[in-house]
């Protein structure tokens, strides 16, 4: 942790660098470099709650939530949070956060809609000869959600990952979110009122994954697992995945600002600091052509700073894996970008049009002065979970797609079976597969 | 292994249930059960490999080729296998493969364009304030494509691999081949000249998954791997996950039928053999309300297996594995076939299109007497990968979606940024999160 001394403002230098410079590369890949990787003690100790939890159910899930959570209770049924009591958390809100999740909540809904409306709808198409073919997509049964809790605990992560689900369909979505020393947080159990959450329970960590993999008892087993947690629950969704389906592992959270110049520093200085809020490890990264610029955001950062709560980690963020660097133009800049894959990449640019096409590997693009990471954290619509530590090079956000699945569908006509019989013998034959070859060859009318 | 006597033929007897029995649920889910639990020593073996790989490179996987597949070679390079070598190991097929493969090729292309077509577009939408909301869909960069050696040399697994990839428009697919001993499958290397491989490595194992994941000198680091393997295979892509992606991890082959009594009894016997042909751990499973008609279906297996060559292996799949069931209705096999989320389900029934809407989980769906699951293997179109072991409860069958990626579009208007801000600003300081608040409140034209 950072130590904030009482009397000195925390300073922040994200480390200058130049494209032109020759060691860039090996320095740019040193600070960009972060490694998950865990110990086997570690990974040992996970598989043991999870086996535990597979064998003794409840009790198992009772003994670690009173253990790691300081949460003792009589049974699992007792940690179940009702329904009456989520609404009543959104009822005693006050009036602006109500509205805030609401609208923020109907926002999210409706881009998740557009989603599904574009890509999660069943096809299919007919052969000539009547052959059909295509695929039905279908929502999964029953989904489990989870939400960290204590000092990380996001209402905006409950709507993220439960509103997809349930736009996608999906019959029953359980939260789980763990409650230290039983603080619940209100926001939190409001939020899963509005997102449409149909059971929460408050337990957490390795423990509460086993759970929803495996069932107890009272937590009924889920077919998939979304959302984020502590180096725990990322080990026991990584050990659960195949039992059921699981979201990306996230790593820690990053920005990255391509800038023209345009957007005035104190913008661009603010996004980079809400990235670096989330914690010592978080990235925040701005490429620019213009090293006068860059000067004028680190003067923003240094005026901006002390103006805020969570300076300490945003300066031990900065400063240990913030960058500011000059690139040779904008399109060297976009193609660093392509190389980083970021989790978030804005486009602080006048002409945020001309370098979209250009970017490849992205979580999500924020495009022009006005798009602030944080409007598209929290309400412009498109989901906060986002793939980090450059796997945006072959995952996605969060979306209805994840909570629904396809099925092939071929119904294969009685001419349809003569063409495609002489073309599955064949090919059967030559991998050594009879009994393929023969129930192709059994449909032909000429049967060889 | 199963053994074979010379004298006597094997014989397959399914195990005989009925829905109606008292021990129908605790001998039901017990047949089902297949675990792909490996033990600590073994997971190990297979983490010292993909380190060895990632710390030595070439190195390590010329030692390890050596090792496992007694193929020496002074350098990876001299592994490849160029792309004048594919094309000549396509022209010297025979026409009737040649035609095969390529008609194969065609149908499967069509069927996965239709898909990019149904559901791989990018999409976008605008608020009434300008805002505009959207994702962006494109190719991932580069693939790799493991193809399983040996005994279980399937070119068909390379066209089901590597046509999504190419119709996805992914830059390039690597493929990997063990070849033992330097024993090539010409069928192998056509379908992949006929696929559109970019390079070939006749590398195997969980060195080939390190090669691909980590790079080598020789070999170039891909984004996502798929394709099935053995053991050491899915352990190591299991391992690797994260760093890329990869395809579900694969279980024993499995077919379910649902029969109403229409379709001859050969025709579902001999459909039951293609999956359990496979291998001794495959499942085939036949469900249908007519006792008489699972009678017909036992005497066509007695009668038809003595006729194939893998009959030694069909038995012991039948004998350890398979199931002919008696369901009290065709609505009853249709419940039973959605718990258990088989990978291949045929509905050998006269009015399919009847069953169809009851069916939610299933990898891929064949209806009506003509469509036996080895056309849909081979040529129909689909995939042929397909999720395993009930996880078609939450996974899909392999397609052009697996190798693409989504980034979220957001263009916030002036205007957008004045309404989202105010939403942005409450939950941001709900959450404490105050520098989120802050760059959405430095948006505001009336900043609080």
């Amino acid at each position: 942790m950072a130590s904030m001394n009482a009397t000195e403002p925390p300073t922040a230098r994200p480390l200058r660098l130049d494209t032109a410079q020759s060691d860039f590369e090996a320095t740019f890949a040193q600070r960009l470099h972060w490694s998950a990787d865990t110990d086997a003690a570690f990974e040992a100790r996970v598989a043991d709650i999870l086996a535990d939890v597979r064998a003794r159910g409840d009790a198992a899930v009772l003994d670690y939530t009173q253990r790691f959570d300081a949460l003792p209770a009589a049974s699992v049924a007792e940690l179940e949070i009702d329904p009456a009591t989520l609404r009543a958390a959104f009822e005693a809100l006050p009036a602006a956060q109500r509205d805030a999740l609401q609208q923020a909540a109907a926002r999210i809904r409706r881009y998740h809609e557009a989603q599904l409306e574009a890509c999660g709808r069943s096809w299919q198409y007919r052969d000539d000869d009547g052959t059909l073919l295509g695929q039905k997509v279908t929502p999964l049964d029953r989904v489990g959600i989870y939400v960290p809790g204590g000092k990380a605990a996001y209402p905006s992560s409950v709507l993220m990952n439960a509103i997809p689900a349930h736009v996608a369909g999906v019959g029953e979505i359980i939260m789980v979110v763990p409650t230290p020393r039983g603080e619940r947080n209100m926001l939190v159990l409001a939020a899963a009122h509005v997102a449409g959450v149909t059971r929460a329970f408050t337990i957490g960590g390795a423990q509460a994954v086993a759970a929803l993999a495996y069932g107890t008892a009272t937590v009924p087993p889920v077919d998939k697992i979304t959302g984020p947690g502590n180096a725990y629950v990322a080990a026991a969704k990584r050990r659960v995945f195949g039992t059921v389906g699981i979201d990306m592992i996230a790593g820690p959270s990053e920005i990255l600002v391509l800038a023209d110049g345009s957007t005035p520093p104190d913008w661009v200085a603010m996004d980079l600091f809400s990235q670096a809020e989330h914690d010592e490890l978080a990235q925040s990264i701005l490429l620019c052509p213009d090293a006068a610029y860059l000067d004028a955001v680190q003067a923003a950062i240094d005026r901006l700073l002390p103006t805020l709560p969570r300076a300490a980690i945003i300066a031990a963020s900065l400063n240990g894996r913030g960058m500011l660097v000059r690139t040779r133009s904008m399109e060297e800049a976009c193609a660093l970008s392509n190389r980083i894959a970021p989790e978030h990449l804005e486009v602080a640019s006048r002409e945020p049009q001309r370098w979209e096409p250009l970017l490849k590997h992205a979580g999500a693009i924020f495009l022009g002065a006005y798009t602030s990471e944080s409007l598209g954290d929290y309400c412009a619509g498109p989901n906060h979970v986002l793939p980090t530590s450059g796997t945006a090079r072959f995952s996605s956000p969060l979306g209805v797609y994840d909570f629904q699945k396809r099925s092939s569908l071929i119904e294969v006509s009685a001419d349809g079976a003569q063409r495609l019989g002489r073309i599955a013998s064949v090919l059967a034959h030559g991998e050594g597969l009879q009994a393929h070859a023969r129930a192709a060859e059994l449909r032909l009318e000429d049967q060889p």
